[in-house]
């Protein structure tokens, strides 16, 4: 089969169920955000436990899913807000989803398997991944192969630290304190880790914008202002 | 978009160019023969220098391939050569290629972009590719995200050491020094380090076995035995 041909047509094995409902706010790679919980809901014929014996000798996953939400467009050069938004580099160099394929690929942590009348479902933190995404592919993570101790990382060699200093208004404050103490505590290290880093375009960071922003986390809608280093929640309101 | 239905259709980037030339022999995961070199050559419109800009920063390249060679079988639960080929786990706790959608994951060393007449491409090695793999997409490898210290890996926590001593016997040695001495070397060491890993079928590993192998690499048929625990290369004669 000569490969300029070997097109090859893919179906979903599973749909991601994330806490980012929608893609403003995703945090920009996998892993970052420890509190951003999900589920991998398999799709039949996946959705049988003997495609997963073993897997619970692994703790991290390797997902290959569909930027769904890109409509298809790529670009050959691309600028990562790594690099401010304003350079650009070759679309292979980064892990934009504006690609050929619209492919994406992300580690995540594995929490466990779950199984009941509604399904088969893998339970998955760090995500960077949109509610709904379709995933194509699940395969474990193998150190020996998969981890490179010392490789170079071109213009993205380190973490991106969270910048900002994220607080509650006492309005949202209020809010967040009517849920029982385990929602809230999960919906406070959520919102703190994904805000932390930032979620504004490239070229607003690090600048007094005077803007309110809002994202959707769960059921809920942020508002949200930047004053200096700090971001502060000013409203939780349950979404629409 | 309903991710039940969310079926896409891939094209290739890229093709690969392996010394490997069939399926047997290949190495069972990317990084273990660093003598398997080779390139990905681009394809329309992906052979632009554009979409490679920044590049060069890195050393490590994600790829995600189709396991062409596999015609789309897959099964719930595979057998890997790592457990003797005699223990079953589930494909999604194995990087086994008959699996959902066929679709493979490498990591491979980027050793410089090439560029003329015929096309732009991608020199790597640690190949576990066979050659005319197509390729769907080419990533740069991150490693604060991506490298995962002190994480499990299962079954295959550890990578498989190099079981077999490898030795030319005096008839294919002869032919060898009929090559240049630089391709004499380079095709000495991909043999050495291919055939050090045991292609055979996990069932024979660790056994006298009293037959004789073939395998393409590159350009050239070996045909090699196991004697305890030295494989002999008996011949090496230009492929047809």
């Amino acid at each position: 089969m000569p490969p300029a041909d070997a097109s090859c047509t893919l179906k979903p094995v599973a749909r991601v169920r994330s806490p980012y409902r929608e893609k403003f706010g995703v945090p920009r790679q996998s892993g970052l955000v420890e509190a951003a919980c999900g589920w991998l809901e398999m799709l039949p014929p996946w959705d049988d436990p003997a495609a997963f014996e073993g897997i619970e000798g692994f703790d991290h996953l390797w997902v290959i899913f569909g930027f769904h939400a890109c409509g298809g467009e790529w670009r050959l050069r691309v600028r990562p807000p790594r690099l401010g938004g304003n350079r650009e580099v070759g679309v292979f160099a980064s892990r934009s989803p504006f690609r050929p394929n619209n492919l994406g690929l992300s580690l995540l942590r594995f929490e466990g398997l779950e199984r009941d009348a509604a399904g088969l479902r893998l339970r998955v933190s760090g995500l960077d991944l949109v509610d709904d995404t379709p995933v194509y592919d699940i395969k474990p993570y193998l150190p020996y192969a998969d981890a490179v101790a010392g490789a170079r990382g071109g213009f993205a060699a380190e973490p991106p630290a969270p910048r900002l200093k994220v607080r509650f208004a006492p309005a949202a404050r209020r809010v967040l304190e009517t849920l029982d103490a385990e929602a809230a505590a999960a919906l406070e290290r959520l919102a703190v880790q994904t805000l932390a880093l930032d979620p504004r375009p490239a070229y607003r960071q690090g600048r007094e914008d005077g803007r309110r922003y809002g994202m959707r986390l769960l059921d809920w809608d942020l508002r949200w202002e930047v004053h200096g280093d700090e971001l502060v929640i000013e409203a939780l309101v349950p979404a629409a």
